[in-house]
This record gives structure tokens, sequence and C-alpha cells, in this order.
């Protein structure tokens, strides 16, 4: 297939690479920004370009790959020949922004991306939705034969859901990782003590259910613990105390006899 | 090393493994209950036992490996000779709970255990203090040369702030998987799919700092993104919502401009 990316950031990289290494043809590509789209590494068959009036409307597939609130305005002025599939890569955004294209689609790679480390893309599960059965067998081939990935059929509402579910675990989890870097770093104590812990914790997660993964003072109702770190976070501000006390409360009204 | 644990829970069970593994010899093990200990699948000198008064006195090494709460009256039930080394492996209690031992130490292997899973030891960060310089000798040997893993010299009161910021990144991550998969599950969504994420969000925090790595509608400030997440969290219970509502407005203020 000829595909052209409007976008040059984390996902379309990524991506690219994906369809590159499956043979697939890479046409052209589009940011808004010169930078981004200059670093643009892959082959393409048309220069790069700022200006989205210079995509050729010929390709076989447009993924439209930049920030959610970009994607009204792009697909508003993306102008593709009618057999083209145009999807975009968010996991929130509805596919009715797309729905002045013929034949359009959504293609939503869950996982966090970061540019210089390669990602293996078999092991991405992609969220699809289409308005046409065509364009989904098409976009399940990608997924399937090109990327040898796993693709799941959700509903709009189900993609949303599965969005906010992976801002508690991505977003979320992350922010805790803050708060315990700078809970070690006020007491000199070095962050890569941590590191093992936080990939059993992932790790564990994925083996059994977050249910009977769970541990700590607060499922065991140990109340020595609970009162003594609330002390210790006297050190810190009012913030990390907050969220130590919410999510204990939780654990403890989860798992209270 | 002729070692004794008291204890035979899941720490207790892979640190055996790996002082067997390393050569040491085991020679008797105590649990307070008998199917724990009737389930010691490690070789023993002596019985396993169930009376702590039957523990022998004339090893090198006691391990006290038992809940954190059970540690201060066990510590003052056991009775060994004086040449006898007894550490405990808890994050949180004092190390004055083995001061009556003429050489005791804290021996805190800072990672999560589950019972059936096997452990690499050579990737998990012991946290040691003593009370005598040649008690830390032959500690800091049994982590480097035995086990060949990392040691880490903490005082009383970085050791708590470890433990503390161990409870944010594996107690209060595991809770919002908990969250996610609720979310997920009342939507007929398999876990399944996120757990990808879940995985390579630990590796990323991993490869680059907490800060960095950080995402999201929170962090971009993005407040359709935060307001839909909040309307579709009126199908949960109002938890998840308070959850949502907190940590978005820490990461904001954190990442604001």
């Amino acid at each position: 297939m000829h595909i052209i990316f409007v976008g040059a950031g984390n996902v379309a990289h990524h991506l690219a690479a994906a369809f590159e290494a499956a043979g697939h043809q890479l046409k052209q590509v589009f940011s808004r920004t010169l930078p981004t789209v200059a670093q643009w590494p892959f082959k393409t068959e048309f220069a790069p370009t700022t200006a989205i009036e210079q995509i050729k409307p010929d390709a076989d597939l447009y993924v439209i790959a930049v920030a959610d609130d970009a994607i009204p305005d792009v697909a508003t002025r993306l102008k593709v020949n009618p057999q083209a599939i145009v999807v975009h890569t968010s996991g929130t955004v509805g596919i009715n922004y797309l729905r002045h294209f013929e034949r359009h689609g959504i293609f939503y790679p869950l996982q966090t991306f970061s540019r210089l480390v390669p990602v293996d893309i078999t092991q991405v599960p992609f969220v699809l939705a289409t308005n046409k059965p065509d364009v989904l067998q098409i976009l399940q081939n990608i997924v399937a034969t090109s990327f040898r990935a796993r693709y799941y059929l959700l509903s709009e509402q189900q993609r949303q859901y599965l969005h906010l579910a992976a801002v508690f675990v991505n977003n979320f989890t992350n922010y805790l990782n803050i708060i315990a870097n700078d809970i070690l770093a006020e007491k000199q104590i070095s962050f890569d003590l941590l590191k093992p812990l936080i990939q059993e914790t992932a790790a564990k997660i994925c083996r059994q259910t977050p249910l009977s993964a769970q541990t700590g003072p607060a499922k065991r109702g140990d109340r020595n613990t609970l009162q003594q770190h609330q002390i210790l976070l006297q050190d810190y501000p009012p913030d990390f105390a907050q969220v130590y006390i919410l999510l204990s409360k939780l654990i403890e009204n989860k798992f209270g006899q």
C-alpha cells in the first residue's frame, strides 16, 4: 500500500517504521512544524511538507497522527481521492470527525511511544473501527498480517473508556513515580533502588489480576504503618499526604472486612 | 554459613532459594503456622518447627522474615548464641527491636515477591544496616558475592522513606490498576489490552526520569478531555472520580505554566 502520514510525532514515527518494515511504501509526510518534518527519517516518494494543501490525494491510506485537538482542523483541510482510506490514531477523538471521507476509520495503537526507543510492534494492541466492512478488512490485515499484532474491535464508547483506563495505568502511575522520586531525592536516596520494584509491579499485574496482586499496609489495615507514613510525609508538600490518605482509604474500603 | 529462617513466607522462600543456590546451608526453619512450615520446600538439617523455643541457638545467621507486626514478639523470644548474627527483612521495623542480640542488622530486599514466581536475586537491591562493622562486612559479602546483587547502606530514617516511596510505586500503582480493571470490566473490555501499556510505562520510567516520562491530558492542560473523562466516570463509584480529579489537579499544578 501507499501510505501518507499526516503528523510526524512519536506515534507517526513508530507506525511508519512498522509499515516500512512490512514492505509498505511511504509516499509523503506532513507536519505543521518545519523541524519535526525535517527530521523525518524515512524514505518517501515525495518531499515532506508543512503545507497540508501539498499532500498528494492519491495514496491508499492516510494516517492522521497529530495531537488530539488538531485532528478536527487537519481532517477538514485534508483532500483525498474518494477511494482512499483515512484513519486517525487517537483514543479519544470521535470517528465522526472523519465522516466526510468516503472510507474512514480508527487505528488506535494502545501504547506509549518514546521517540528514540524502538517498539516491538507485534506487542502493541490496535483498536479498530471503520465505516465500511471492506475498510475494516484492510485495517485488520495491516495489524494481523503486516504487523503481526493483535487488533480489537471496540465501539466508540468502549474506546473512550479504554483511553480513560489508560490514563489511570499510565499517566497516574507515572505521577506516583514522580512523588516517589521526590520523596527519595529529598533524603539523598537514588531512584534506581525502586526500579526493580517498579518493573516487577508491572510484571506481577500482568501475570495475575490487580485485585490479587494488592499488598501493603492499607490492604492489611496496618494502622501503625499508615500513621507512621503520614508523619514521614510531613516533610513534603501536603499534596503527597493527600494522595497517600485518599488511596490508602480507598484500598482499605476495598479490602476491609 | 549455617542459616536459620524465622518465618516461611514469600520473602523467606526466595531468600532461602538464593542462599541455597549460593551454597549456604539451611539449618532450620520456623513458622507459627503448621501449613506454612509444612510446605517449606528446602532441605534443612533439622526439622521445620512451629515452636520458637525449638530453634537451634548455634547457627551463623538468623533471618527474621515474618510479618512486620510480629517482629518485636519473635525477636524477644528468639534465643541464639552471642556470636550469631540476627537480621530482619523489613523496610519499616526499627533495628532497635534487635538490640538485645550482640550482632544484628537489617537485610531488607526491596522487591515484591510472589510465591510461585522465581526471582532473579541479582536484580534485587538489598538495604543493609548493622550494629558492627564486621557484621556489615559479612552481609555485604552475602549480597555482593553469594547473590551477586547490589547493596545499599541507608540510615534508619532513609530506609523508612524508601519504604514509603515503595508504597507509592507498588501498592498505589496496583490500586490504579484495580480501578482500570473495574472501568474496563463494566464495559466488557479485556484487561489484557492494557498489559503492554503497563509494562512499557514501567520500562519507560526506568529509562528516563518520571518527570520527563509524564504525558496525558492533565499534563497538556487538555480541559476537553479532562472534562469528558469526568463525565465517563459518572458510570462508576465516586471514588474513581475522586482519584481522577485529585491526581489530574496535582499533575496540572506540577506542569502548568
